[in-house]
């Protein structure tokens, strides 16, 4: 693996790297930490990187890594930079015959998103997307009880991702996390709607099982003087005939990474909430509710592959990472013993989950702006 | 106290009369239970009530009663039938003289709110609106912590009631609960959305100290067969800048009466669930969220002069519910002192909340039948 | 119902009549509510009653009903005095004809609790203790999937029941409660012991259906200055073979109310939190945690007959103690219409739970003080 | 990092492998994975190690490591065999310069322990024990708070280790971790009381500050047919006067790893679970409860320190597995760097709490088989 972005202020990158080596698959070869050289080669000492594989730009990696032989230069990039430095290297890196994972959102718009997934499908390569929440084992438990119908045909779906973080003008004190991502020149058109909001939507349709077609939304800038979005909410069908809520709001003063969801179907009901992970509950129409937990027996074969630990010796975070990691991972190995790529079938987010995040973007904003009730998204 | 309804075989008649009962200072004197008046007879005896105040229909009652000597007649109506027949009883009680306590709705539509609003104001007596929730200690915590700036300026009011009895048709299978609230001859306009979607409202309102002035709802009526909206959601605006989401449904499987509420201000978040009453959650920008709980010596003088047990020896509904009659007896005996009466004064839902709660209904039919994205809520 | 004790300023007084008003079954005729003349009479104007019926003293109350008519007289006493003042007067209103409800513990010691029994065994009449906590429908619910082996023969039973309010020397600043509980004239031999103790003691054996015959105590008196013990823990043996753990302390700082129990059988769990007490938790072996709520249809007639609203409403500790008087009250109609009484039936706390209430302090007092590592608890 | 034991099909070999990788701090560069040759070749491969690098015996290990050039033979091993075979791997690699981290229990009972402790203080190594719990950020968190006079004096530690796990005879059905760990040839003394008892033991001491010096226990081997202990429960006395209840048991139905602790002072109390370690509860005696929670500014050093995620991005077991590894890892430095290695200075459990562990064991046998009420815990 070679790292694209990371440098050791950042939060992501160490996010991404531990992910990456907390199973032992992948080991990070080399990087381009930061578009500072100083950066780049300091973060690289500090990860005991041989110093000839720390570059000062990504470019420079793509080229001097391509000329090493084949068993010996890295598989993949691992691109942690912000959002507008996210098309380039992606496509530079399929261009030249590397894999790639890729922080969400995919890019900077619809457009690059759909360049690159045209170069993932003609390059026959892997492209990774880090929607972190669908790595969770009971998520993909959750899933699955959709999928074979336990609680029937689905009617609603409310999912929220509420955080509190943005209440105040933190912009403006140096955060540096907050400057990029209410900055448009960085983050793209959208501010909380891209940041979660798109976690959000790719939850609730991994979930579900089903694409939101419609969004009738309320976008707000809730901190005075902040450029982008801190605050959504917005009425969503789905393309099964389900409606339901999204919200995602940076404004919930107090509230952490708040993540949840609950999908309502003709037999039952799901309610997952990222931040206690390893609990599924499940209610019923006429029996007492159940708490599904990781780690046990009686999970689905997809939960199972996903956990490290017997139940009770909880997961979190870096594990619902790497998981992704993992699946990518299998996806790499593959290609390498000649296989021919299906993404569905290592479970990990793909080019095309990125070109819905963007068009999920795209769809809020405009539905925010118009004085009709419903607008489509399409992609 | 009279009732009105609430036969043996009704659910709210005897909720009524519990929590007027627990506190030792309402008496149960006479009734009119039923239109059928061997159900009247039958419910009064089991009610261990003198048979000759037990009537054959509220016209004969309020007749009667008014006959006798003003120390034994009924000080007070309480009026727990269904929604089509509030406003006559309520009408003919008051312009006897008869104080009025009237389960929500208030009325079959605004015009019948609106008219007893009028009689109300015009002589002088005392309505109140069971909106039980309102009478929760924490809720009333909630509101003062509000008012008082606890949390600082309002930006986000989320509010859902979501129940899951009404996921199938129960409604044919002789449910006499589903029968008639899903009959809109007997319920009125809304489905889910009177029924507990006025509750939801007058929640958010009360809490918030804000009135909702804006509607974007979604209304479906999700199960085959049925008459009446039995889901909704909907964005809403408050008059003082806040926005936030509204959900009633009937269809989240799985659910009991999971109303709940969460209010964002700049400072401080909080979080309130009926199904847990004795718990408010206060979430902080920058230190540890607390956890109050009912019972204890911090809390506001609203909030203790509603409890009745120590911390720890949890209070319900029906506590709940009877703090609403003990503020309406309050407020009667007031006027049998001669005072004027100020509804704000006692702190129970009025005949204004009521006014309120059917145009809510009104203005959420409205705007889900328009393709405009906002409908006002007016009164 | 005339009531022994609980004048205005007491606590559980107004518990007892709140408990027996709820369900318009039981009437408040008359009292002797202080040993102070005139706080009974204000405590009687208190509550409208017949200043006729307010009584000096216990003895005039019992001797003055006496010689009403039957159908105008009392039927029973409530006994809401500290335990000092428990025996003489439940002993004279046996005497005299009067059925008896009475604040745990039964008596001050076991000889006086002996002797209740025995006169209630003499005269055919009805004893009911305020137990509270078994009056809870869902612990009906947990006692009956033991009774039914659904989860298996018991193998340990875990009870605790912290409360943090003698954290300091209360008694020490006037706080009533507090006063009368530490002082041994008063309470007993035992302090917490005897205040809480009792109640875990009892909830767990009636939810085992296995009596405690072997204790291991520790004893302490934490808070200087204290006359009774304040902490207590100690290892049990059941008769069944199981064992576990009991632990009653009124120094856990900042804790409530917090009675919980945990049951472990061969096949599953149950744990039961008093100050949640709709939840029951069962866990099994093979399949997912089960969350049994209360007014479910799938519940045991016992638990279904002890509630009062549809899931979702909560109940408190009201309603649990409201369940006790019901089936007290039960009783006395059935003893009034010339039926035996069997109080295994009625489902209440008799005066045996009283006796071995009274026993488990004394073995425990025993072995916090012996060497010895068990000390029996025999009746 | 050389691993001795660990084998693909073992538990606890691949949580240490995790634990170790995810920093990004510690390579394993070799191994000795079992007793069987082929066995250990086959994980070598597994785990992409230079084949010349895995081993056939931890001895043959030990000594070409040794002859390897410093800067390129491993700098620890890191044993994770059961416990009859921590002893002997330990010694030898302590007296040939090799640092040591070892699962618990340290050893196979006092004697080993304490040996290895003397070999400890004499080479100057550094020896690390995975008490994983102490790794959790909020139980430094707690520990700070006692510490630092938060909560006051302590009065009563309440810890609990229950598990179901063990319920039935799994040791017949071929499960491999319940064979070994209740077979006395390879476990030791202890069954439960060693498995988890002495993590109890551990936590409560590292949380109080205060050493366990009194013990009364009852154990039982609930489970028909099995070797060891099953089911443990205990009064504890502490060094500092408070008192408590400890609680390691493996046949309660349906628990996970339910690992709990509660910590009662004079002005406040404590209470975090291992299942749901990212936050704590703090009571206080007169206002409102705090919930602490993992990544925030608020917490101490130690917490943040051993924090990887902001807060709302759950940390789970191997987390807190990876902290001692981290810490373990500080010392390794620090002594190749030729400094002194203090082991309170690194905050990792060590050879001192390997003697406690096997003393607690030896004591709560020998408490067990006595009618003694009280026995010394003594090191």
């Amino acid at each position: 693996m070679g790292m694209i972005g990371g440098s050791l202020d950042a939060f992501i990158g160490a996010v991404h790297r531990k992910a990456a080596a907390l199973d032992g698959e992948i080991e990070l070869v080399c990087g381009a930490f930061s578009s500072d050289p100083k950066k780049s080669k300091a973060t690289g000492k500090a990860l005991y990187l041989d110093p000839s594989r720390v570059y000062g730009s990504y470019a420079e990696m793509i080229e001097k890594e391509k000329q090493l032989p084949e068993d010996q230069r890295m598989d993949f990039v691992s691109i942690v930079t912000p959002n507008h430095v996210h098309f380039d290297p992606a496509k530079m890196a399929l261009e030249n015959g590397f894999h790639v994972i890729i922080d969400k959102p995919i890019a900077f718009n619809v457009a690059e998103a759909k360049a690159l997934k045209k170069i993932v499908d003609k390059t026959g390569l892997v492209l990774a997307l880090t929607h972190t929440y669908t790595g969770y084992p009971l998520v993909k438990e959750a899933r699955n009880m959709v999928k074979t119908g336990k609680i029937g045909k689905v009617r609603k779906v409310y999912v929220e991702y509420p955080q509190g973080w943005l209440s105040t003008f933190v912009e403006g004190t140096g955060n540096k996390q907050a400057s990029w991502r209410t900055d448009p020149s960085k983050s793209g058109a959208g501010g909380a709607i891209g940041d979660i909001g798109t976690h959000a939507a790719n939850l609730a349709e991994y979930i579900s099982g089903s694409d939101i077609v419609e969004i009738n939304a309320l976008l707000n800038t809730v901190v005075k003087g902040r450029q982008l979005d801190d605050d959504s909410s917005m009425l969503v069908k789905f393309e099964n005939g389900a409606s339901g809520v999204l919200l995602a709001t940076q404004v919930a003063a107090g509230d952490e990474n708040n993540l949840n969801i609950r999908v309502y179907g003709e037999k039952g009901g799901l309610e997952w909430r990222q931040e206690e992970p390893n609990t599924l509950v499940v209610k019923w129409l006429d029996k007492p509710k159940e708490i599904i937990r990781a780690g046990w027996g009686y999970l689905c074969d997809a939960a199972k592959k996903n956990t490290r630990t017997p139940s009770g010796h909880p997961e979190g975070y870096l594990e619902a990472f790497a998981n992704i990691y993992m699946a990518f991972a299998r996806g790499v190995r593959d290609h390498k013993a000649g296989k021919t790529i299906d993404p569905a079938k290592y479970d990990f987010p793909d080019a095309q989950d990125g070109v819905r995040g963007m068009a999920f973007v795209d769809a809020v904003i405009k539905s925010a702006t118009s004085n009709k009730k419903w607008t489509p998204l399409k992609v």
